[in-house]
């Protein structure tokens, strides 16, 4: 048995590709919408894919299983409760499928969602015993992945069902059972703090993950240490869900088309450039996302799903990178590219930027300081007196923010907080980002509480 | 802790890249010469590179260690008895290094060599446990490495010294620990069924592992299991083991040159071409060692080490490909590259090339039937009434092959019997090579025994 793990950096989404290369033959589990680095990789191989597995319906990234079957004759293959509107074939609780000589058992670890399988494969060639497990999100490394996307109604009863998932379906499996998680670090899937390997061993988790070491005591203790340190969960996730029960389409990449002024109105502005270029001049309403692995994700948190967007860059290679990652959470309506700064004369926006020393100041002054970070961010330290409100929140809270004053934002680098600017310029208010974030002010010795 | 694993298809050699992203630094383990891989991939991760462990003196392919400390500021590390005469830092049993927050145990395993150290890493962001094993040779997946390498004098001894590491050292080891062992599937440091996993678990390996479980009980068993389908050791072995005590310098690659004839005498003649194309006609003398994935290993099985070679392609691109597998095993003394098929008018090679059906028609008229493959393939099954001489030691052996008649000579493909057919052809004989091997002789359903 081969194994390629492909991983998703701004997602912390792992997806695979398991081929047994004697008889030719591969599957994918958890494959994103950019199809041809698996193709690829397979044609290296020498193998075909023929299976391609789902353990849940994801919420942080659009499958890439039924635009793959619409191209290629795989089967897609879920756990029989995903109830999902393509062609598939469904396993109920320890059925099998063989691909090759790999025998791949379903499992069914509800938790994450209440469809959620993994799967346990086992090389025949070598033992009938299972060697691996894709696990999604019922087992990651140094956590598990939450429980709380689906609402609160569902929260409790998921809870539940992580915790059995656990203890009698996950960590009853052998010690040296080698472990591939769909979710790893920077999902925001799970909390921020898991840990930078992309996969694990059985034992290894038993013995030294805190949910997993919950699970074996009582519930109490087991739900207390899921609900730790959790981000916000982006806005975009329920549309991605509704998308993958319904089936996305193949990602259609037509060359963008270059906007001339006037842009139209109904589309979002998006700016990926560096905070003290977008402060320095740009198109009123414009959101700053800069153009990173996280872009996409934190487009998602802020922009509606669904949403028409304009790309502002001139730069052909980034707009198709962007549009690439956009494609991955199902934000597919990008009208085209534009410059970001017109030459039509109009009025350009400005976030004046400070550091850290300049922003105490003002804060003593009377300015409010705004800390836009995660929650888990903001209890570990932040700047006294600090309004907390997480940036994907902010478009909601707004009315918290106290008008009539200075409104220093901060992140812990001074990119998310830029976005928070823009979103607070955009309704009308006059923000102050604080360059190099919460890093750097405690460099700068200044005072912090938490 | 990220892992990136390198594998070397046609000597089945995997080294690994391991890195700390979050200190920005990484190691490798059992690099070979070609040095690009390895950096690109720690660019790509953010990473410096800045130890390269060694887990032996090895025989099958050249260390790229040494060669990386010219360049760049890293430590070689090796087993303390590694006595390599180039710069290094060497461990005692027991002894660690950190690497970031990666903490690196020396283990002391004699077996495959009498040097041999396996490296037991544990990340320290997640526990002092550590859960990955660089095991070299001293556990592959499903097998160990072979024991006979170093002659028969050190045989006994190390196969005692393996039987001793594996129940001491290895097996004693937690389940959920990793195993990434340095030679794979396809390496003559092994026997030929080595799985295609490329990586395996200490547990499974436990309990799977025929070797390991041999070593489980007494000795003799275990001696015994050991011992089973190993193919000959490549005659180049020594002649690299020699080279990575020295420390091999970086692998240089000025152009090759173009030759014109007549062609010096003193070089070795390589045609990489196709069986088929080779029996229509080449330049009497040369070598018929086809240009795939085993290219390097089967010249070093039948060139002396450090012969002058001449590669006949015209084909710039698969000589550089040539040389460049070359390289690794320490043929560097490429002359240049000439025409396969000269226009001087000379009177060319041929070998004939018969069906199945016709090699046993000639069989029966009273040719020699001449196996060439490992001896386990001979013992599965062959020709009823065939001479075995494996490939690898038929130069020596060619005083067996009786003159005077037709010799038909098969392998498994028909690739290795070309080999054999050109090194007869060599030696002043008519060789008939059999297309399509063994299989094709099963196939047509032909008598078989063994």
């Amino acid at each position: 048995m081969l194994l390629q793990q492909f991983f998703d950096q701004g997602l912390g989404h792992a997806s695979y590709l398991v081929a047994d290369p004697d008889e030719g033959v591969a599957f994918l589990v958890d494959p994103d919408r950019h199809l041809q680095p698996y193709l690829d990789a397979a044609a290296k191989l020498g193998v075909l894919i023929t299976h391609s597995f789902e353990t849940h319906v994801h919420n942080d990234y659009v499958s890439g299983s039924p635009a793959l079957a619409a191209l290629r004759p795989i089967s897609v293959v879920t756990g029989d409760g995903a109830e999902v509107r393509y062609p598939h074939v469904s396993l109920a609780d320890r059925e099998t499928i063989d691909v090759g000589a790999l025998r791949v058992h379903c499992v069914a670890t509800p938790g994450h969602t209440p469809e959620h399988v993994s799967y346990l494969v086992a090389d025949l060639r070598r033992a009938d015993d299972p060697q691996f497990l894709f696990s999604g999100g019922a087992l990651l490394v140094g956590h598990i992945a939450r429980v709380d996307l689906l609402g609160p109604e569902l929260e409790e009863r998921l809870a539940r069902a992580a915790y059995e998932t656990l203890r009698e379906r996950v960590l009853s499996l052998a010690d040296y059972v080698a472990v591939f998680p769909t979710h790893g670090g920077g999902s925001a899937c799970t909390s921020s703090d898991a840990a930078s390997s992309r996969w694990t061993t059985l034992g290894f988790e038993r013995r030294h993950n805190d949910v997993a070491r919950a699970a074996m005591q009582d519930f109490a203790r087991f739900r207390e240490t899921i609900a730790r340190g959790l981000p916000v969960a982006p806005a975009y996730y329920p549309g991605v869900r509704a998308l993958n029960h319904q089936g996305a389409a193949a990602y259609a990449a037509a060359p963008l088309r270059v906007l001339r002024d006037p842009l139209p109105a109904d589309a979002t502005l998006i700016d990926p450039r560096a905070p003290h270029v977008f402060g320095s001049g740009h198109r009123r309403g414009a959101l700053n996302i800069v153009g990173n692995d996280s872009f996409a994700v934190r487009l998602g948190a802020v922009v509606p799903f669904g949403s028409p967007l304009i790309l502002l860059t001139v730069d052909r290679e980034q707009a198709e990178a962007l549009r690439r990652q956009l494609a991955t959470v199902g934000y597919d309506d990008v009208r085209g590219v534009a410059d970001p700064v017109p030459d039509t004369g109009e009025d350009l926006g400005r976030v004046r930027v400070v550091d850290a020393r300049t922003a105490k100041r003002l804060s003593d002054e009377g300015a409010t300081m705004l800390d836009v970070r995660e929650r888990s961010e903001y209890e570990r330290a932040h700047a006294p007196g600090a309004l907390h409100i997480p940036y994907e929140q902010l478009q909601d809270r707004i009315a918290e923010v106290p008008r009539g004053r200075d409104v220093v934002v901060y992140c812990a680098a001074g990119v998310r907080s830029s976005l928070a600017a823009s979103i607070l310029e955009r309704s009308g208010l006059a923000p102050i980002n604080m360059r190099g974030g919460f890093s750097s002010w405690e460099i700068a010795g200044l005072p912090t509480e938490g």
